[in-house]
């Protein structure tokens, strides 16, 4: 645990879906973005090639069943996989569904704003959530199969 | 292969560092980000979970040992992994050595920029791509080794 790292510990604010043993899923605050997910190592590591071999094959198992999740649930037109820590050197994974209406796309969530998204497409997919939380929790604490 | 994709072929203008039998890894023409990969996987898919199991766990860990050769040459204060695909939805991620004095940091390089990079620093980083290209031609064409 590293002093003054925001995701050493989950914050107050922090929706979490799903705890693991050496990580957690949760749905980020996006206002513009439902469906945004993180996957956070539990241990305070800045990258991947930080992690054992076994580590890094149980994230990535736990990444692509949320990217499986999101796709099964909210159908988007494309999924954006990202670990930076450039702010927070602390491993996490953005798992991001996009579509092509969105407010940024066919540009990354961190690039220049493309349109005003539709609140009505919006509540929409946030309505889609609970299933996709459903799905999530069903995702095994320890991975059992190979990546 | 598609039609009209520019990553189903190797570009005229693309450098490949090295060509496995199911992807490639190119040194990217960005003149502000030396060392920055992409590793391409070579047949026509848009997301990781378009892959079958074993098929994922060959790419990561060929983005995972060009993340460790950057590390190993360039020391950078971050290495940044994305694969987003949306304006290309053909499999692809990028690998990106991160300095603090670069032109987008902490923004992510997609984000808006920074500074205006010192040109003999990044003169200096370039210096370090032969060394670069040769530890990445040694990643073997089908990793061996489990993830």
């Amino acid at each position: 645990m590293k002093k003054n790292c925001i995701l050493c510990e989950p914050g107050a604010r922090e929706k979490v879906v799903l705890h693991g043993g050496k990580w957690r899923i949760i749905l980020a605050d996006e206002a513009w973005y439902p469906g945004f997910c993180r996957v956070i190592w539990a241990a305070h590591v800045a990258e991947m090639t930080d992690l054992e071999e076994k580590d890094r094959q149980e994230i990535m198992t736990v990444v692509f069943a949320v990217e499986q999740a999101i796709r099964h649930v909210m159908r988007p037109d494309k999924v954006n996989l990202a670990s930076f820590g450039n702010m927070v050197p602390h491993l996490h994974w953005h798992v991001i569904p996009r579509f092509s209406d969105d407010a940024h796309f066919p540009e990354s969530v961190w690039g220049q704003k493309q349109r005003e998204p539709d609140p009505l497409v919006l509540q929409n997919r946030r309505a889609l959530l609970p299933e996709l939380e459903r799905l999530i929790r069903q995702i095994p604490d320890k991975p059992v199969k190979a990546l």
